[in-house]
């Protein structure tokens, strides 16, 4: 057991406790700030600890919840086992975890779904509350009582800095020469005391290696040799590498027209298999020396790294399959100058967004003939997983892409409707629309020309009649003319899916 | 007439041209890039001239339509001229003018909403087309050719670079002390360019006093001596004031909690009855050396800037009424060093929106029950102005705050609604909303709990059963319970309207 090697400080030694007795010090009615950002880095012993802690009084009649902050996803040793013993009260800002999920839609967990740029300057605010507790998982003590990251940074900064107590997990299975790859900037402050981030290149390194941390604070070391979730990958499947291929072609149209440069410029990318199709894509793609300012890096990534066509990519969390993140072990060497891991009030601050000029890529359940985008209520009420990051990186991206199939369960459910039943990203925000029939390039037109482009290049064969038929009759009848729309038809294709289990009339 | 006085080189001198002259240069079928903001610094005798000449080429059976991008609204002698001529084929980035609003919602004329701070980048970054001509006004021109702006920046900055011509009107109605208020920032750029803006209180300087212009490319100077469409003041009614003392409750609250500093943070407000009882109201609140970093300087800031309570305000245009404008011409003086006009990109940057931390507090059409807000079409499909920069404001605020009464029509329209019939404002991006019945604070609440705060404190008695109802059925019937709604309903208080005239069952 290599555990105790990691822990650097001796002071800190003595604070090595078990996961049950570190559990034991977070009470019911607290707010905990756990680590971790999509499945990487989150705490794997104290959670789980935590929840049997829960299940037992809960055994014995007695109430036990907790309030949890995260950096975003986690895994299922944190969201699946509080949400499982049904400890959690209030959770925020993300989760895709599917038993929080079927909690959270059955009206059992209040879910309060944040911009993630947004969490740590909010926490700072004061108005979301107090942090009792902080559980960070780790990847070692140095000497000097600073601690080094594990795979993903998230609002650790943060969880460190407001919370009363501090549990720290030491996991041994995280690579132990991630050490130097993470840039922890400890410049931010509340106004009017805040200055200008002084990062121009996503190469920058603004801050330090290891996150501070009041030694008093600390109130336990649990020591852990677990896995993140990391997921097998999907290879991409026809859908995914057409729509990558519909995008490829839009960025050679770009660099063509002198509108991009030939590196791009940072790409933002969403996880999954669309995204990865397109970082494969990119993989043969006329774009050389390019660079990513995203928030995880996903295989795709790796390969494009490992390649030479990506320079570097600064985000906040690696999100990698278990032969990726195999691969990335294996090769540590490679990859480590080539990578920055930051806070994600960082990797997701829109200052950086802007001024970078990222290219962003998200996916989405639907969007509506004006384009207006939703990425997170199935049916208008049922939460899928959240916004993200998506929100911090489409209205300041320098191009705004939104990609779907123009169809889910098999075609029952149409992509592109009359009018989304829940709004993520407004128009404003939604340049390009991507699906597998084609690419709308939405930039610089009205409401009426979007949705012919729309109908056009995006929607599936079969609804595009419904589509045309919709949005024609909308313009003899609507009540104005801005963004035609029959309200008691703007919402039928919904419930006709709720109703009949699809979308087709 | 003092108008060549204003022309301050020599060899610009000979470019004077009657507007007739000026307006024969721009042709059919161009884009044309004007100056003017919320009725401030638009060019008054040319689009005039213009619009003759189309409507005289219309008479002969000839088409003739231009493409007109703006700073934002303009007067009737712009919009509303060429609107009425039938002389605007595209309009961007933002209309309030009666006779163009009915054009857009009868769809005769495309209108392009968009935020105003992407309005320059985005000219910028090429996908809008050439821009042809420039259209400014300024109040005059200094000996080594650079231009003095009027009582607007806006894009004028863009168009003076952009355009392959340059048309100016020195307008001597404008005030001579004007020079010296403005700063503008050269500093921008398009990525992979961009460097952090050096702003860090609203009262920095750090640009110029006037424009830069290519003299070879200016074709034609107009002198004109006419007013600003300076609006008048419109006392605050029950309801503004109302509303305004909810608000100002709120910011003692924050004070006393110590989340908000006694100067509290830099105030952006809208324009218009509400905002100026806020205005109003902060004269007798207990906060001092306040600071303002907005869109524009109404009333309401003139009276606060006089009495010392705002210390200075930043803006990207004067928007008064004629009385104000009177006293400010009056007392320059005392007024000038307490005002700074910028371009505005720079108003309503992102960046520094969220480094100085704003207190956006911006008007609004309806909020439905999880707090969505539309800020721009009215049943959702005809278009009140635009979203000019509230989105640029509420998203990267410190507090973001939308208002209106709870009714409107003779309370035939809640402007609390089962579902938004247009989303301007995601629920992640309003903070704060007030109606003259009260105020939510639903900063860290979850949708549902929104809902409850919202129907309680906001919307009107006659309503508040009905939003009750609809809630409460929701939470029954709902397919997820994240955003409770029930389809077939969301969208019928909008269309009962329509039907009926009122909202009412």
């Amino acid at each position: 057991m290599g555990g105790t090697n990691r822990i650097g400080c001796e002071a800190l030694r003595a604070k090595v406790r078990t996961a049950e007795e570190a559990a034991s010090l977070i009470k019911s009615g607290s707010t905990v700030g756990m680590s971790g950002f999509t499945g990487s880095g989150y705490p794997k012993a104290v959670p789980l600890a935590l929840a049997a802690r829960i299940e037992a009084e809960h055994a014995k009649g007695r109430p036990f919840q907790v309030r949890v902050w995260t950096g975003a996803s986690t895994g299922p040793e944190l969201d699946g086992a509080l949400a499982k013993a049904g400890g959690i009260e209030f959770r925020l800002p993300y989760n895709s975890d599917p038993i929080a999920r079927e909690m959270i839609n059955r009206g059992e967990m209040e879910y309060f779904d944040m911009h993630l740029s947004q969490v740590a300057p909010m926490a700072w605010q004061g108005f979301l509350g107090p942090l009792d507790t902080a559980v960070v998982e780790i990847s070692g003590i140095r000497t000097d009582g600073s601690l080094i990251p594990s795979s993903s940074v998230g609002n650790n900064k943060t969880w460190l800095d407001r919370a009363s107590q501090v549990i720290l997990e030491v996991n041994s299975w995280q690579n132990e020469a991630l050490e130097g790859m993470h840039d922890i900037y400890y410049g931010t402050a509340l106004p009017p005391n805040r200055i200008p981030i002084p990062l121009i290149r996503p190469d920058d390194r603004i801050g330090e290696p290891a996150f501070r941390c009041d030694p008093n604070k600390i109130a336990a070391i649990v020591e852990t040799d677990a896995p993140d979730r990391n997921l097998p990958f999907k290879a991409p499947d026809d859908h995914a590498r057409a729509i990558a291929g519909h995008l490829l072609e839009f960025f050679r149209h770009e660099v063509a027209k002198g509108r991009l440069p030939r590196s791009l410029l940072p790409i933002q990318s969403g996880v999954g298999n669309i995204a990865n199709a397109v970082l494969i894509g990119l993989l043969d793609a006329p774009f050389d020396t390019m660079t990513a300012y995203t928030e995880v890096i996903q295989d795709g990534m790796l390969d494009l790294l490992a390649a030479g066509k990506l320079r570097m990519a600064s985000a906040t969390a690696l999100s990698l399959s278990p032969e990726a993140a195999a691969t990335l072990n294996a090769e540590m060497p490679l990859f480590r100058d080539k990578m920055i891991l930051r806070p994600q009030e960082i990797s997701n601050h829109p200052e950086l967004i802007r001024r970078l000029g990222c290219i962003a890529m998200n996916g989405m359940i639907e969007a509506d003939i004006y384009g207006n985008v939703n990425s997170t209520h199935i049916m208008g009420s049922r939460i899928q997983n959240g916004i993200g990051g998506s929100g911090d990186f489409a209205r300041n991206a320098y191009v705004s892409i939104f990609m779907a199939p123009s169809t889910a369960k098999n075609d029952a459910i149409s992509a592109i409707v009359p009018q989304a039943s829940h709004v993520d990203h407004i128009t404003q925000d939604v340049q390009v629309l991507v699906t597998e029939q084609g690419l709308a390039d939405l930039r610089g037109l009205s409401p009426k020309q979007r949705a012919e482009t729309i109908v056009e290049n995006c929607a599936h064969p079969d609804y595009r009649p419904m589509l045309h038929d919709y949005f024609h009759r909308a313009r003899e009848h609507s009540y104005g003319q801005q963004s035609p729309s029959i309200l008691t038809e703007a919402l039928s294709w919904h419930q006709r899916f709720i109703d009949t289990g699809s979308m087709r009339a």
